[in-house]
């Protein structure tokens, strides 16, 4: 008998070789699973795609029959191979019904066990997550979360785990803005920590998802102090740990140079932006006493002096992934560049 | 009638104000909560410290009264206040039983609400899954999520969020390690996109939790080819988005110089790696043809011919964090570097 025409994924079986398996027949949504049987090698075998329902209607699956082993069904979740020899869980076909899916989610990483697959991603959207504490004893971890879902994963083989971690660094940029009169743009934040108060500082931020570092540093400026920038070069960046959520921090100052003077600031975060004398602002107590700080505007003011060479921002593609992105590059020998006075630097 | 003489941390109160309150008692472990009482003029006000059980043990309140207004109790979890307005939930004294915590969650957010707080920060710990769908249904969102648990919050203003995302980013590393017969350090991977086979390319990875760049170059390339290294320079980055999980991807190429020769491969990652002449690792068409592998490659052979200067590194500390971080720039005019052909690099 070809099991494969007793399963279609929009109808519903009402008998299946007897007394098999008998389910609740109704008009509502379905979600897909495969269904694979025991054989007789000890193994499972694809027999079919099935339906189950979607909803709080429960089904009832009797396991019985002459051959046991041969009738043992095990229900696998919707999900695809990826290319590591693990698999990806179709967030759009999970039950609702917690005890459904408990069910499934035990007999689909026992079929995946036995296919030999290493780590299970299962992608939880946010309506659907009553299944979180089941999956969590089914023995999954929380890899990572965002708005709308939690992603969690299981790792089967008895070796260390190979699944990549998620994202781990901050990204935040600063803009030195320098103008024509040798004076900084600088802002003192309405919010702050306590030792910071008064300072007079760069205006920062972070960059916002997806969005790149030199268009960052120009919104962070524009938003803080109302300045249009264009962006030169990537003069340092910082790099510092266990900064937030116990995540890292990438940090980088950007030379942006001013195309427009009036300062209109952003009253939620700024209490205040104006244009400020170089030599003022390095003299502040605050900038001096610290190396970090100090560091960062020797730098900046070297660049000022065409002393320095930082990193420009490049457009390039790469035909791997077919994708545009950002290489930041110091010049070499044969490029032009603004003036700079070194050597390789200058055409 | 001073209400506070009723409330102590680590004691049921039996009775309160006669049919007020009443509480089961045992001996089981105990939350604490802050007790307010709704006052006359409409808002709450903190009465003392409370304790609840941490367990299955259920309490009742009766909220009847002469003057429901003055009696109405809201319990609060636990909770410290952050810098910025928020609100941090302990996650150490989190209720268990959900139906508790469901009415503590909603009793804290009225009452923080009330007293203007802005964010909610509530961390439910893994062990503590079940109480993930009764944040949800109280409004919380995800925030970010890692093994051990589930970040959720609440913006409580009718304004625009202004709680800092999380980590956006993955930070990559490529070692270009050459030797003294201008050989570059390649290997080839066991597992990689399909269009990538055979490609000889530099040792790449995802810098650990908490690594520096610099050590996850030296770390990356020993693990992968058994060479030793010493870091010069970060040579450029490369800033891609939608990389993995829709996160964003920065990737540094780093100069290292090699302190030894003998290679040994790391069999879990690499199917080979070989010291392969740097004429020959160019001439590879996968290379060659690729705007962005030979961009990256020309600039490592300018920084051998030193007609570049890429970003060293240097550990500043800063005083505002206490923190010792990397700080990468170029060198400057009066410092001293490694023989660099820039009348700016050299001493």
């Amino acid at each position: 008998m070809d099991l494969k025409m007793f399963y279609t994924k929009s109808v519903f079986v009402s008998n299946l070789i007897g007394p098999m398996l008998s389910f609740s027949t109704s008009n509502c949504k379905f979600g897909a699973l495969k269904v694979y049987k025991g054989n007789s090698q000890g193994g499972v075998s694809f027999v079919g795609q099935d339906a189950y329902e979607v909803g709080d209607c429960s089904y009832r699956y009797d396991g019985s029959g002459s051959n046991p082993s041969l009738f043992t069904e095990k229900r696998v979740l919707d999900a695809f191979d990826d290319e590591y020899g693990g698999v990806v869980v179709n967030p759009e076909k999970l039950p609702f019904e917690s005890k459904v899916f408990a069910s499934i989610l035990r007999s689909s990483v026992s079929v995946w066990r036995t296919e030999g697959k290493k780590g299970i991603w299962l992608k939880l959207p946010v309506e659907k997550c009553d299944l979180v504490p089941i999956a969590v004893r089914e023995g999954f971890q929380y890899h990572h979360a965002e708005t709308g879902y939690v992603m969690m994963t299981y790792w089967i083989p008895n070796e260390p785990c190979m699944l990549p971690a998620n994202a781990s660094h901050q990204v935040g940029v600063g803009g030195f803005v320098i103008n024509d009169k040798n004076e900084v743009l600088v802002v003192q934040e309405k919010h702050c920590a306590p030792e910071l108060v008064g300072l007079w500082k760069l205006p920062t931020g972070f960059i916002l998802e997806s969005e790149e570092i030199f268009t960052g540093a120009i919104r962070e400026v524009k938003e803080e102090t109302g300045i249009d920038t264009e962006f030169l070069e990537v003069i340092a960046f910082r790099h510092a740990h266990n900064v937030a959520f116990e995540k890292s921090d990438l940090f980088f100052i950007c030379m942006l140079r001013p195309v427009s003077s009036e300062i209109k600031t952003d009253d939620l975060e700024v209490q205040a932006a104006k244009w400020m004398a170089l030599t003022e602002f390095v003299e502040q107590p605050l900038i001096k006493g610290d190396n970090m700080f100090k560091k960062i505007i020797d730098m900046c003011i070297a660049r000022i002096g065409k002393r320095y060479c930082g990193l420009a921002v490049h457009k390039v593609v790469s035909k791997f992934d077919n994708r545009l992105s950002s290489l930041y590059y110091n010049v070499v020998d044969d490029q032009k560049f603004d003036g700079c006075l070194h050597d390789s630097c200058s055409t």
